[in-house]
Parts: structure tokens; sequence; C-alpha cells
């Protein structure tokens, strides 16, 4: 597949896209400086009475479930319809899904009632998402299912005609024809708070930038992990947890399309 | 004029004000570490039940509409209307005010219920808060309007009894009689969320140590701004934007009133 | 008293215990974070629908008041009688008890309802918190009152059949029979905003450990402690609050439980 990150950021820098999201509070913080790094405009609004209203100006839609509310679920229904009725894409981060009842229940009716330019999660979000039989503990990814992630990630970008990324050691994705793998990334990127929200505020960006779903996905994840690996090279192991989250988001506003097209660990599959 | 800058700071280090932030959840962080940088005392609370008995207790307001919900409205006016009983002064950040119906809505209404000490917000923001037939795209800062900025300042400090503040390359300020230009300022600081949230957070912590609005806003203003200039210089353009956040921080706690005298490039106007 | 650190530390590297939070959102991020960078697994989470179904899962609860809401109330009584029930640890920190009516009534209706393995606060919250006729401003820690703190701990950790820590420059920790002093610390701590949410957290992830709670509560206040005399030491007096963040959150995650053992100053209460 030829990315072409060249032109993937040159459209961010040039359109500037405005990134809407109804997110969480853990990491909103972390998510708007996220898109800032790489060129876009964010907006966190989640009110009722404005969604609608901030959506149709936007050029992408994130909505991640992180501290999900009762409420907020109106607000991403609404804002969803709007986009989906003005095509704008719609990009989820289904945190947590598969916790509780709650969670999973108001992740399936978001994937019944709208449609998902992109779903990105981890092994046990997507499984639960789509109905597989797994179980988790709190929001963190999980291995060693009993599935085939890649088939699992084939099957649902077909079915929801969408583009299903599964992030892991390896991240999948795919939508629905072709599938790719990425390798990058670095183990302490799950010791932080959010890097699965930021990859999906930078994924969305790129999709807002007009660049095709899938090399998007792609870019944005692989980004993530380079962002890591090259924050973990500069510091080294013994470096404590804040200076890496600093380090690798300095990589993010930093780091360039030569170098990623250099670092990026990507397979198309079998 | 004279700032007196120094007088600012010992006020702020002695009187060490509480100042109650009714805000967003996407840069509170950030704002209470900004407050306390300075010497402040920060507290962010927004339950209905308690804003009255909150702020009664402060030395300045803080209302902040990044995140706005309806009930956050409710609480905003609660704590206005006690903050104005008891001469507290509240500062009024209209964070995207224009980018939705709603939320222009909301400040008007805001404007018309409650006396406010200062109204900061960029071009876009005051424009629309005010009336001024504008369009807006987030919660961004747009360049190039129809309006002579600085009239607009003055004139609506007269109508609305307050002081007026317009962010941008260059900030303007007035209180409808005098009306000042302070042009310190990086461009990476719009590159990094909530450095307009800031800038307000330690604009009241200033007005909350009784000295006067006209010179806080001055001070507030600037030493963002000169903050990020020597982020910037020690840093150099090359540096990511976590790392100069960081150093705009550390600057915002350790730049002194000497060094804040010399780097101010402040204008009155004509 | 055998602290133990090492079998501390191990424990929470094996079980990785998921931390359930009912928090604010100011330093929800900071304190997920916090229990990351020492091996544990944060959730934050506060749907009423989905609270006790989160908490079953979890190893430990912590109700942090800092944003408090009415909504939250009701999703913290939830939370925490599924957490009785099921005997999972729940820990206390009353951010900002006595501040306002609203705060002092909701804690107290907490303690009413629910039975906690640990209460933490500093002099103000946790008097006002069991009824002690004092006054505080905001939310920070006011020194100097009428009472004996140490009784105070004792006295209503044998009452309450809980553990409470007193924090300040001398941290008190009782269980009701024993009592401990610890002279960690370093007063920049103050000037960064969740400091003591955090070590909340901390010491929630060791209780989460199956370590006992009184050594639990000890190691996390030490800890938070040591970082900081840590950061400062590295940094010096004259560096930024920001570095200094960073740098008492790298050390978070870096200590070992050797130089714990080396540098806690640790007092049994005569």
């Amino acid at each position: 597949m030829n990315l072409n990150i060249t032109k993937a950021y040159q459209n961010v820098k040039t359109i500037k896209p405005l990134v809407h999201h109804i997110t969480n509070y853990v990491t909103a913080n972390d998510c708007a400086n996220t898109v800032l790094a790489i060129g876009g405009r964010p907006v966190m609004a989640d009110a009722i009475e404005e969604v609608a209203a901030m959506v149709a100006m936007a050029s992408a839609l994130v909505i991640n479930l992180g501290t999900l509310k009762s409420h907020s679920l109106d607000a991403m229904l609404v804002a969803g319809k709007k986009a989906n009725e003005l095509n704008i894409p719609i990009i989820l981060d289904p945190v947590g899904v598969g916790a509780t009842p709650f969670r999973t229940r108001v992740a399936k009716k978001l994937l019944k009632e709208l449609k998902f330019a992109c779903i990105k999660g981890n092994a046990s979000e997507i499984l639960n998402l789509f109905g597989y039989d797994v179980t988790i503990k709190g929001v963190d990814a999980l291995e060693n299912f009993q599935y085939d992630l890649k088939s699992v990630a084939i099957d649902n970008a077909k079915t929801h005609r969408t583009v299903v990324c599964i992030t892991g050691k390896i991240d999948i994705i795919s939508d629905g024809i072709r599938s790719f793998e990425v390798m990058n990334g670095h183990k302490r990127l799950s010791h932080i708070t959010g890097t699965g929200c930021m990859t999906t505020s930078i994924i969305a960006t790129f999709i807002a930038s007009k660049l095709g779903v899938l090399p998007a996905c792609i870019i944005g994840i692989s980004l993530m992990g380079i962002a890591g690996e090259c924050a973990n090279n500069t510091l080294g192991d013994k470096e404590g947890l804040a200076s890496f989250k600093i380090a690798m988001m300095d990589f993010l506003s930093t780091l360039d399309p030569e170098t990623l097209n250099q670092k990026i660990k990507l397979k198309e599959g079998d």
C-alpha cells in the first residue's frame, strides 16, 4: 500500500481539521494536545444542546466511551446522527466495553444506530463489542483469546462496512477487503494512561484530512508506536514514566514523514 | 501605567487568594497548577448545592465555558449572583462562544445576569459574545475580522462596565477609558491546549489579590506571553510541544517581577 | 513495624490490581498514571448504571470527593455498598470536606453508610469529617488546630474501625491500636495540584495487593514524600514546578524498595 505519509501530513497542516470529541475526562487534555501536535484543531463538547451544531462544523467526530454517562450516550447519538447525515466520519473508541453490561449495551446501541468510519479498540473491547464470548477485567487489553483476531477484524469490517483496528502487541487493521499488521510500539506505552485514546484522536485527525480511512488508521497507529519507540531509545528503560510520556508526546509533534516511512513496520495480511 | 509587578507578586504570595473555578474538564488540571505556580490557591467546584458557599470563601470566581453543560450554567448563575452580592470579582472566559447557538445563548445570559470584573477571549469569542456578526469554526482564534478590535474592547468595556481583553497576536485590554496592547507571546502557545484558560486563571489570581483589574489583566496576559517566549528561547523551535509546555509552565512559577518588567512589551493605545 | 516494602512491590507487580476510582476531573489523569507507575491498573467510572459491576471486578475502590456532584454521590453509595458486600476495601479521600456544608453532609453520609478500609485527608478535612469544630478555607491543609491530631486519628480509627491518615508536615497514621508518624515529604508537593489524590491512589493500589492496610498507608504516604524529596534533590529549588512534577512522578515509577527502606522516616507513636 502506498501510504504517502508526506501527503497525509501536508493535508493536516493545510486543512487544520476540526476534530470534535465526545470523550472522557481522564485523557481529554492529552487527546487535545495530540490533535494539536500533528496540526489539527480539537474541540471537546458534549452538551446535548450543542453537539449537533458542533459536529456540523467539524471534519470528524471521535466517540470515546472512557467515562461514559447515560447523558453522554444521548449526546453521542445526537452528534453521531448529525455526522452521518452530513457524511462526517465518526471514529469509535469503545473503551472498556465488556467490563460492564452497561458499557457493552451502550456500545452495541451506538453500533446499531450509527455508521462508523473506523472502530478501534483492544482485543477484548472489539470482541465484546461484536458479540463474541469473552471476559474482560477493567479497561486493559488482555492477551490470548480463543479467536483469530485477523478474521475478527476482516469479518466485522465487512459486516459493519467500517475499518476495524484491533490494537495489541501487533496491531491489526482491516477494511474487510485488505488487512494489515503494524508491528511498531513499545510496552511502556501501556504504562501511560490514554495512549489508546490519543491514538484514536490521531487517526481521527488524519481521517478528517480527507485521507482514506485505511491509510489514516495505519499512519495513526504506527505514529504512536514509533513515538513510543523513539522515546524509549532516547531515554532508556531506566527513565521514569513521566519523562517517557513527555518524550513520546514530543515525538508526536516532531516526527517527520521521512522518519515515519523508515521506521514503520507494516505487513499486508496474506 | 505603573504596573508595579513586584507589588502584584507580593500581594499574591501574602494573600494566597482562593480562586474558585467553574470550568471545563479538559484544562482544569493545568489551570489549577497555574494558580499554584504564582502563589494562589485554586478550587474547582461546580455542584449547584455548594457553589454559593464555595465562592463566598473565595477572592475571585472564574467562569470558563469550555465544556459547558446546562447544569453547569445553573451553577454559574448561582455562584455568580452570590459573588456579585459579596463584591467578589468574576472573570469570564467565553470559550468557544459563537461556535454553537447554545454556547452563545448561555454566554449572553451570563452577560445579562452577572456583572464581570473582566471578560477575556479571542476575537471571535468576544465579537460573538457582544453580538457582532461573525462566524467561528471551533474554539480557535480566527484572524482578519471586519471590526476594529480596539474599538470593540473600549466600547464594550464601557457598556458593560468591565475590563475587556481580546487575545490574539497582539492582545488588547481596555477598561473603556484606557486601552493597552500587549505584544508578548509565541505562536507555539496556540499549539498547546488550555493556554487561554490558564491565562484567565492567572488574571483571576492577580485580581483576587486586590490588584486593580486593568494591571492584573496586563500582567496576567504578558506573563503567559513571556513564559512562552522564554520557553522557546530555552528550547529552540525544534523541540517538541510537550517539552515546550513543561518549560512554559516552569517559567510561570519561576519568572520574577524584574524579568517581567524588562520583557513586557506594552503600549498604551493612542 | 516490619513493612516489607519489597514484598509490597512484588505483590502489586504480580496481582496488577484493578483500582476503581470514583473521583474528580481535575486530577484523574495524574491518579491513573500514578497507579500505573507502581504496577496497578486504574479504572475511572462513575455512571450509576455500571459502578456496581465495575467495583465487583476491582481489588479496591477509591472514593474521592474532589469535584463532587449529587449524582456522583449516588454512584459512590451504590459502588460502596457493593464493595462492602464483597469485602473489597474502600479508601476515602474527603477532599475539601468542611469547605461547604454540602461536602461535609455528603462525607458524613458516606461515613455512616459505608465501611472504609482507610480514610486519608489533611487535618481540616479529617476534623470536619469527624465532626470537630473547625473552619477551612478552600481545599488546602491548614495548620495549628486546637486538637491533638494523633488522638484524633487514634480515636476515630477505633470508632469507625478503619485506618485514619492525617497528612501534613508530619503525617499521622493509626488503626486505633498502633499509630505512626511519617516525616518524609517536601513543601513543593503542596504546590502541585493532586499530590494528595495521587497518594490516595497509591495507598489504594497497595491495599488492593493484599497488603495490610496499615503498612499500605505507611508505604503509600512515604513513597509520595520520598518522591518529592528525590525530585527536589535532583532538580534544586530553583527549578520550575512543572519539571518538579515530572521528576516526582518519574520517581514514583522508578524508586525501588531498597531506596525506600533507606529513606523512610518513620516513627511509631509513644
